[in-house]
C-alpha cells in the first residue's frame, strides 16, 4: 500500500481464460505486480522471502486457512468477498492481540480451470481488505489443487504495547464488545434458504468488517484479555473464561440486535437474539477491563467476568457453543 | 524447542480414529501441546496470534504450500516426511536470504476421514524438521477440506546483516552452490517406476534436507545474490540472472553427481546430469560471490556471472528448465 493508504490497481492484463494458462509465474506477477508498499515493508514479492521492518523489536503473526465448500462457496460470494474475508479473520486476531496490522503473506492453492478472473477478484479482495487496516500483502505461493483453499498469515506491530492474551480477564473485570454480532449467521441463514437479500445482511457473511483498530484502542485502554470472536460470542468468552480461569457472564439485554436482524429471523422463522449469542465469523472484538475503566468509543459493556467457570446468559443456563471444525 | 535444541514428543494421546472424531481444539491441542518452545517466542501458540522477538528490528517472512497428489502421495511419503518437506521448502527460503529461521505457523486443510495418526505423523515431521534449523511452530489453522493440503509460513532474523535478494549479482561473480542437486528428481524417477529403493534416493525426494546454516554462511562471506533451489538449478539461476539484469554460465563438470544418481539414472534408462540441472525440489542454496571471495566451507564454485542474459551451460545452449505449476 502506499503511504496514503490507496490502492494502486495492477497492470491492465487479458481476464480470458483459465490459470492453467497463465502458469504459476504468470500468476504471482498477476496477483503482485503494480502494487505500491508502505515503508515498513522492506522486501517485497519477488524473492526467496520478504523483510519487514519490526521496529517494536516484536512482530505478532497469525495464521487461517478458508476452503471451498467450507468457509466459502462461489455461488454465493464473489471471489472479491472472498478474498477480504481470508484477509479480514487473520487481520482481526492480529488487533484481537492489540497489534496493528502490517503484512500478509497468501498461499493459493486453485484448480487449473480456475476462471483468471476469480483469482483477480481474490486478489483484488486481499488487497482492499488490507489496504483498509494498513497492511501489504508481501509474498505468497500460488500451487495448484483439486480444491481451492486460501491460506493466509498475518504479522503485527505491537508498538511497544503488552500483547492482550485471553487469560488475564480477572473476577470484576468488565466484559466489553467492539463490532457487529449475529449478522453472518443471519446472512448464512438467508443463503442456505436460496435468499440474496438483504444485501446488507448477505455481505456481512461473505466479507465481515471487523473493527480492526479497535484492538489497539482497548489494550491502551487497559484490556485484560481480548478475544476475537470467530466462534460465536458465547464459544469466544468461553475460550477467554477457559484460559483465564475464570467464568464470564453476559448480560443479553446490553447485546445489540440489530432492526435488520430482527426483520430477517421474522421471516426465515429464527431467533435473532440466538445468531447474536452464537454466531461465528462477524469477527467482533471481545475483551475484558478493570471495572472502572472508561470503555472506548465503540465499545459497549456486555457482561462481567466472576469467580468460578464456564460461560453463563443473563446468570443462567448457558447456551449451545459455536462454530468448531469436524464437529 | 528448548534451548538445546531437542524436541519434547507431544503428550500421549490414543491414535486410533480419525480427525473427526477428536474435533478441531482436540486437533489443534495435540499438534501444538507439550512442545517447548526457545526464550524468542515470547508467545506461542493457544491464543489469537503468537509474539515472536525480533531484536534484530526486523523479520523476514515466506510461505509455501504443499498439496496432496501435486508435491506429495502419502503412497510414496511418510506423513512424517510430508511435514518435513513442508516446513524444509521454507525454511529454505528463510536461509536463501541469509536470514536464520526462527518460527512457523502452519495451516492444515484435512479431510475429516483422515487418520489421526496421519496428522500426528506431519506435527512430528515438522517440530523435527524446525527443531533442525532451531525455529518453533508458534501456531497454526486446522480445517476441513476434500484433498490435504500443508500450508506453512517461516519467518526469520537476519542478525543484522543485509538481506541476500536475487538481483545483486553482478558479472564476474562466481557462482556457489551448497548443498544436493538431482537426488529428489532421481527419487521421483524412481517413484514414479514403482521402485521403492535405494531407500536414500527416495528419501531425497520426500524430505529433503536443505543445508540451512549455509545461507547465513554465505551472507556473512559477502555473497551479492542468492536463491533456494526448488525449481532446478537452471531454472532458478535463471531468477537470478533475470532480477539482476545479468548472464550466467554454469560449469557442468563442477557439479557434483553423486555415484548413487549415475547407478540409479543407468537402472532406469536415465541422464542423472540431467536431473541435477533441472531437477527441483532439494532445496541446495546457489549464490553468487564477488571473484577472490573464498567460499564459505561447504560451497562449491559452479559458474559464473557474465554479461548479458539468459542461462547457459558451459557456454552453450540452455536446457529446457525446472518445475512450474499449471505449465
Amino acid at each position: 500500500m502506499c503511504a496514503a493508504g490507496g490502492v494502486t490497481p495492477g497492470p491492465p492484463l487479458p481476464d480470458a481464460g483459465a490459470v492453467a494458462d497463465l502458469g504459476e509465474f504468470g500468476l504471482i506477477a498477476r496477483i503482485t505486480a503494480g502494487r505500491e508498499l508502505s515503508p515498513g515493508t522492506l522486501l517485497g514479492p519477488g524473492d526467496d522471502a520478504a523483510v519487514l521492518a519490526a521496529a517494536d523489536g516484536r512482530v505478532v503473526v497469525t495464521t487461517d486457512v478458508l476452503v471451498e465448500g467450507v468457509h466459502f462457496r462461489l455461488d454465493w460470494s464473489t471471489p472479491q468477498q472472498v478474498g477480504r474475508k481470508a484477509v479480514a479473520a487473520n487481520l482481526a486476531d492480529v488487533a484481537a492481540m492489540g497489534a496493528v496490522p502490517t503484512a500478509l503473506v497468501v498461499g493459493l492453492a486453485v484448480p487449473g480451470r480456475t476462471p483468471i478472473s476469480t483469482v483477480d477478484g481474490l486478489a483484488a479482495g486481499m488487497w482492499a481488505q488490507a489496504a483498509q487496516a494498513g497492511a501489504d500483502i508481501v509474498g505468497g505461493d500460488v500451487v495448484s489443487s483439486a480444491q481451492l483453499v486460501v491460506s493466509v498469515t498475518a504479522l503485527g506491530d505491537l508498538r511497544g504495547r503488552a500483547p492482550v492474551t485471553r487469560s488475564g480477564a480477572r473476577p470484576g473485570n468488565v466484559l466489553g464488545l467492539c463490532g457487529r454480532l449475529g449478522w453472518s449467521a443471519a446472512g448464512l441463514a438467508l443463503l442456505r434458504q436460496g435468499f440474496r437479500s438483504p444485501l446488507a445482511v448477505i455481505a456481512a457473511h461473505c466479507a465481515p468488517e471487523p473493527p480492526y483498530g479497535a484492538g489497539p484502542q482497548a489494550a491502551s485502554a487497559g484490556a485484560t484479555a481480548m478475544i476475537d470472536i470467530s466462534d460465536g460470542l458465547v464459544a469466544d468468552a468461553g475460550h477467554v473464561a477457559e484460559a483465564s480461569g475464570v467464568g464470564i457472564d453476559i448480560d443479553s439485554a446490553a447485546l445489540p440486535v440489530a432492526s435488520q436482524l430482527v426483520e430477517v429471523a421474522s421471516a426465515l422463522g429464527a431467533d435473532a437474539r440466538h445468531w447474536v449469542l452464537t454466531g461465528g465469523e462477524d469477527h467482533a472484538l471481545l475483551a475484558s477491563f478493570p471495572a472502572g475503566v472508561a470503555l472506548p468509543v465503540g465499545w459497549t459493556q456486555v457482561g462481567v467476568v466472576r469467580e468460578g467457570r464456564g460461560v453463563t446468559v443473563d446468570g443462567g443456563e448457558v447456551l449451545p457453543g459455536g462454530w468448531e471444525h469436524f464437529s
